[in-house]
């Protein structure tokens, strides 16, 4: 422990409840009063669990957090460090109560922003082409002049031009039954949620969705005091048992591909559920997350396409497609919650940025859109194939049931131990590979994510064979 | 009535409160089905309110509605037609139960969104330098590229760099005193406030607020199920008494000035509210419109920079200095109130569009925001005084109290009759002036609130010669 001269602390061990947050805040002073210096190492999980005698766990998951924090990094083969962005000196003259203050990042974050091996749902933004959507943008300015920088309150939903153009699209892809009019632009897939659990659901109120599951829509949901009930998933996706004596008030699917399982909801169920909703009064909220990246099968029909009761909101966004920080997502609504939808976006934020919205329609009406999904549907096969041989390769202990698509892989641990311990253990080597067990609320089969799409074939494979070392070395 | 050969309206006055809506649907059917086509004139008032036996006020109040909602529109010295702009077949086609859908409208609504007079808080868009936007959006392309393109999903709160810009423009403008963390971008102030009546509010809560006072406040506060408490408005603002006993939990004010009255909140009443604040843990959320825009006085400090205790929330927008389809406002947060309000941002809408946020910052930087201010600031100084010499030019039978700045001109009716009948009957000339009842909750002297920075000194005064004439003529 000379490595560490740790000064005590003060730890209250007849809270017990309390020793994370205890030892979390203790980090955090000496980070913030300067005893641990940006980049200095921190003693192992072992060592500090030792010297304190507190059970290894509890501090594995203070590292956890004070990683996702941005306190600490952790260096590939090095070990963990207080970040060397941390910039000491802001924190100490800005003096704001640093308990309630999120940690300073330095000004220029960018280089952070960069994706890490192998963070979930990120498309590679280096693909898309910005030199196109900047002539959209200028054709869009051109033709409209000033009058696409006023106010547009009157159309909370966004811009007709854009709900046109995003209509024809998704009954091409997707097979969306609607008039435009029934197209809401919202900032990224989350507002639309947010806005439909609102719009929704009251505080108890049931609500089914897959387990595990996209943590965004279970935040919204749980926002408004919503009951969850956990369903769980298997390769036909959501395990939806009919006969079951409950009325769900709203249900939350990602039939194209489940999040983060990556099966795709069969046909029968598709059927069963929409009929299931229509009988049961209870919404489905089809959030086509993944729809757009299959490399092998055809995408089967969206449940709003065989919905006739107009139970089905169709949800969708353009981060993946295009790119995250643009923030536009939409729903296709029913007629009846149209009106309803329009006045809550007005109360929430009146309505989202227009500029963008007019470059996107004529993204889309240019067919820039279509080739740019073509040319990433490639990249990203080629990558899943790399990703898939450099598995197979290296003896990565792990399976892969659902192969077939996407943006991520969902692999199963063939070696004993907690995901969380595994994950932890990744970030230590510079990964970034959540737990299965983050998005789900039962107990699952232990197992972690993998995005794929951001990285280049070789980085992906030095990353496997940095995955397989490590979890093969326990 | 040979002009208006109308098919009997069936309605059902057994159910009294509801006439207005029957005879709403029933005048929509007629437009729906064709019997009304765009651009056939519709009766007056007087006279469908003979012929069917109701009050005229009915009447008034179901056109001023369907005005509004696009059905109908005002020609100047004309009279009431349905809208040429509505696609009578597209609506008919669609089939998608007309009650709920909103109104057709046409895809290129552009043309509509020019503001007629006096439509209030309007910027003059056209005075925007563009071109220097594009330049400032260009250099944050270049300097960041794709990494601006990127989640920034661990910032919910906003572009450090825009923060940063923000935090030092704010001090130097106005006197806030912050640490660039507390700042949190927004989608325009509107969203500000629907994440602080959802993170400081619930239902039962006692909120005070300016009457009349902005409706977007209201809303989101009724949003919430809090309890309204108007506070009425004088020559120095808000008239708050602080030996009241009662305890809001947040007070809402406008006080550089005060909308839509336009009075300064003065020194002593700022001091006294925020010690009021201070003493009965009330949150304090001061909305900053309207401050950049004096001709003459400087402006007072803002209520933030003498707080002490961080108690006050101070919130704003670009929508005025720069255009409102950007949809950029900010909100300066007391320390304690970052984490929640972050965290509450992600569950909303994760956060906001970055490449404008980057534009913005480096807008900021150039200088071009300060230009632009002093730019608009000269052009709405010569509106202003066009207005007021055509108004005393004219006779304008309007008391305007409060005439030293900001967007709009409130003025007291003194000819007889309600500010609606007088709105309506100006809405009928072709002119957009709303009056000062439609914000407030109890019975406030008659008036009309006047928008004049959108519009050229001609337009101005061609405009009050209208309403001149219109007042007069009773």
């Amino acid at each position: 422990m000379a490595k560490h001269p740790y000064p005590l602390f003060l730890l209250d061990r007849t809270k017990r409840g309390s020793l994370q947050l205890q030892l979390r805040l203790n980090l955090k002073r000496l980070v913030h009063n300067g005893v641990l210096e940006p980049g200095k190492e921190v003693p192992s999980s072992r060592e500090l669990a030792r010297e304190l005698q507190i059970s290894r766990n509890t501090v594995l998951q203070v590292y956890d957090r004070l990683v996702g924090e941005g306190y600490l990094e952790a260096l590939p083969r090095r070990g963990l460090f207080v970040s060397q962005l941390l910039e000491e000196r802001s924190l100490r003259r800005a003096g704001l109560g640093e308990a309630n203050l999120p940690p300073s990042r330095p000004v220029n974050i960018f280089t952070r922003l960069a994706p890490i091996p192998f963070r979930p749902c990120q498309p590679d933004v280096r693909l898309f082409p910005l030199h196109l959507w900047n002539r959209a943008r200028g054709k869009a300015l051109r033709k409209h002049g000033a009058d696409l920088l006023r106010y547009q309150s009157d159309e909370p939903l966004g811009l007709p031009q854009l709900r046109q153009s995003l209509a024809a699209y998704l009954q091409g892809s997707r097979g969306v039954r609607c008039d435009w009019r029934q197209v809401a632009i919202t900032t990224g897939s989350q507002q639309a949620l947010f806005l439909l659990a609102h719009l929704l659901l009251k505080p108890g109120d049931p609500v089914a969705m897959e387990d595990p599951g996209y943590l965004g829509a279970r935040w919204a949901w749980q926002h408004i005091g919503a009951t969850i009930d956990p369903i769980p998933v298997d390769s036909a996706g959501m395990r939806f048992e009919s006969e079951k004596r409950f009325s769900p008030k709203l249900i939350y699917t990602t039939p194209s591909r489940q999040f983060p399982i990556g099966s795709c909801l069969s046909l029968p169920r598709r059927v069963a559920l929409v009929a299931f909703a229509a009988n049961k009064k209870s919404w489905i909220v089809e959030d086509d997350y993944d729809s757009e990246f299959r490399y092998s099968r055809a995408p089967l029909p969206s449940l709003q396409s065989l919905d006739s009761s107009q139970r089905v909101i169709y949800v969708g966004s353009t981060s993946k497609v295009l790119f995250p920080s643009l923030r536009i997502g939409y729903a296709v609504l029913p007629v009846s919650l149209v009106e309803k939808f329009a006045r809550l976006r007005a109360v929430l934020d009146e309505h989202g940025p227009l500029i963008d919205q007019a470059a996107l329609a004529e993204f889309i009406e240019s067919g820039a859109l279509y080739r740019h999904i073509r040319r990433c549907r490639r990249a990203y096969a080629q990558r899943l194939t790399a990703f898939q041989d450099s598995a197979s390769q290296f003896g990565l202990p792990i399976h892969f049931p659902h192969t077939d698509g996407g943006m991520n892989q969902a692999g199963l641990l063939c070696c004993p131990g907690s995901d969380k311990e595994h994950s932890l253990r990744l970030s230590r080597e510079g990964l970034e590979i959540p737990p299965l067990s983050r998005y789900s609320l039962r107990a699952i089969s232990p197992g972690l994510l993998f995005g794929f799409t951001a990285f280049e074939p070789n980085t992906i494979r030095r990353s496997i064979k940095l995955v397989s070392r490590a979890l093969n070395a326990r």
